[in-house]
């Protein structure tokens, strides 16, 4: 099997500023993420908001079979011909996991078609992420019926996204709050994961466990099978 | 338009010799939620286990639109020629609404395909059902996000059914648990609509926002655009 | 019940220019399907591209319960500001109608979130359409296993679109092409469907199967169940 | 990666008598999809009907990681414990392939919940099974929009089985009918693949890309994320 690419994107600027999530992420979110994902067949590389094509060129998205994306508060900041960009990657077969509070992402609201919308409170409350999904290659692994987290920001149901494929974690929060946390979908080619937990100033990503269904959820989104597909006359082309 | 024929079938063992359910439910759950849904539009009977035929005879169950189940510790004492006989009938277009412990029911077992198990726990706690489908008919004039019970039993993930057409009540509950609460399905012309809540000691069918669910899951569950199906050479046929 | 408000919006291009399109719709297709559905509960406008605001003021949409949606050669025209509030008006329950080539439309690739692109071939030929939802209540009263129309254009998997919820009708084309040619989503509170027929310059929407799947599909989309949805904290609302 | 561990069931009955089939497939159907799925990596079985226990004991299941059944004449002979057996290995993540008439057989009748009905023509004629799941592992190197195949059963909607979760191919005919040809489904931990070609008296399994197909299926269908459910206090158990 060939290695997977995974190119690991955030915007970089509250880990630059802000002590408490400096102190947990000292070079970002982005780079910390692509450190544990690393192993045997996972290629890591990093990119951020403020460079250049905010790090997400032509020739750097062609060599990328999985893309991995945190935002927070900077979504408008990301240009338009970009997201363009990434989205025909994906519908071409590019992985896409999208984490946390991007679920307000352009790419997200672009691929949904919906607002994204939900409720939230940011109190640092017990989180647990009940599998819902046996059986699938993102809990792969996971022992017990859930994953616990002592401090997380709640988000809470009604999430405005179209039905998901597959349910693969809820939610139950402390504070009265359930949530579709782990859900799935196909566009086009691309395979596409969004994955609730990772709020800013809690540990999460430090968790062995979340890390584990990274790792997991970056095997599943590499699509290894993408066909040509053949529109005849039609002037766009997915591949 | 029509009226539409609901019939409710219950076991009626508990309500007649436990004197906690017989309080709540002195005629039985069948006759308690037969009585509530009568309205304009709603004509209602009931059966039970215990009657010839469970009261499902041929005649009866042509003349039903909509049957809702709720059954518990005598599951294995329902015949499986009457569940067959259910099971024609759903494919044929009657709704069927499967309540609490009906889960384990042998018709709503064959509907699915799957052992339907999951989690449960008595202790008459605090349970949310958080709307995950706002804008379906099942939840029409319900206000506020959720439906709160002060005491249910609870049921608990991993429930082992396939992936629902909707996911229209996500619960909530006091002891950590999530649960798909309200779930449909369509299967040949006939619509399904799984409802968790109706521990038979808890006075869950007397709260009005409950009964408004069931209000409107019959009208719901009512298939009115029923088609002809040619099966042409095929032995079996759906009408 | 209430009446259904319904707004048929076309390009209003061809109509006007091309003389085979205008013989079969002297008035234009949007006028054309405005005649036919109306009838007892069912109040029908018009709007088109060359009006002021597209004919979609805020006013207009507001009162709108059910859109529905032709374009073929201008969806380029066609403002985002318009599409951004026409796609805002279906999440909050105004249900939409797409017909033939407006699978290329703005407001069709937006709330899918895909490239919507498809094989086509002009050459008057023979469709089939088949139900494949048969107690949907879109084919609701159509006798047979399919609509077979004598003249179409031909459109041809793969169809690039999300997974749809229902696909009520699959298309058999006498040249060997299958297509997913009548789906149902949801997305918010809002029912979509796409409907593959209505090639202009065939006489498709004189058919009255046709005509009785449009109005059936009228009643569908009509969402009368909306609820009010609570973002909490969250910047944008759905209602 | 393991050895996948294939068994392919037959009735083994029309290769023995009927002189056609015994042509295409001296050694049955069994026989010849075990021959040519040997590879690397897959190791391959045969069981049929007329064996004790139809060769599926619970010895032979518990090695089995994904089970092809083709029956078409014998479903009713089959023993409903065996069934019994068969559908808790599925649910506890065996991965089920059913082909051709065995839309009929017990197992896969108990797995949709549904009559499994279709419409058929045994005409020898021209079959195109459309791709319409690009990128699904399942299509993985397959080239060109569809698959040919000059003579082949007709089978024709409505087929009556739940909503699939993709559908991976839909067929057109000859004679006019579509059908829903490639189809997938996850009941408990186990994925289930239906495959409609394969009658009997064509040469359907010679074809290299349908056993590029069943190669395919075979992968995807062995499921090596397997989680171990704890259902508490329920008394059925997946795992």
């Amino acid at each position: 099997m060939d290695n997977i690419n995974v190119l690991v994107w955030s915007e970089y600027r509250q880990a630059r500023k802000d002590p408490e999530v400096k102190n947990l992420y000292p070079e970002g979110i982005n780079s910390y993420i692509a450190n544990f994902l690393k192993e045997n067949q996972i290629n890591t590389s990093t990119a951020h908001l403020d460079q250049k094509e905010h790090g997400l060129s032509k020739k750097k998205l062609a060599k990328t079979d999985v893309l991995i994306w945190w935002g927070h508060r900077a979504h408008e900041e990301v240009s338009d011909e970009i997201v363009e960009r990434v989205h025909k990657r994906v519908l071409s077969g590019m992985g896409l996991i999208v984490l946390h509070s991007a679920h307000y992402s352009k790419i997200f609201k672009k691929l949904m078609g919906t607002s994204c919308s939900l409720k939230w409170r940011e109190d640092s409350e017990l989180e647990r992420l009940w599998i819902t999904s046996p059986g699938h290659p993102i809990v792969k692994g996971i022992t017990g019926d859930y994953i616990e987290l002592q401090e997380e920001e709640m988000y809470g149901e009604y999430f405005d996204v179209p039905n998901p494929d597959q349910i693969i974690f809820t939610s139950w929060f402390e504070g009265g709050e359930v949530f579709r946390s782990g859900i799935t979908y196909k566009r086009g080619q691309g395979k596409i994961f969004y994955f609730r937990p990772g709020h800013e100033s809690n540990p999460t990503y430090h968790n062995k466990t979340v890390q584990k269904v990274l790792k997991n959820a970056v095997k599943w989104a590499n699509n290894t099978s993408i066909n040509s597909i053949n529109f005849g006359n039609s002037p766009e082309m997915l591949n």
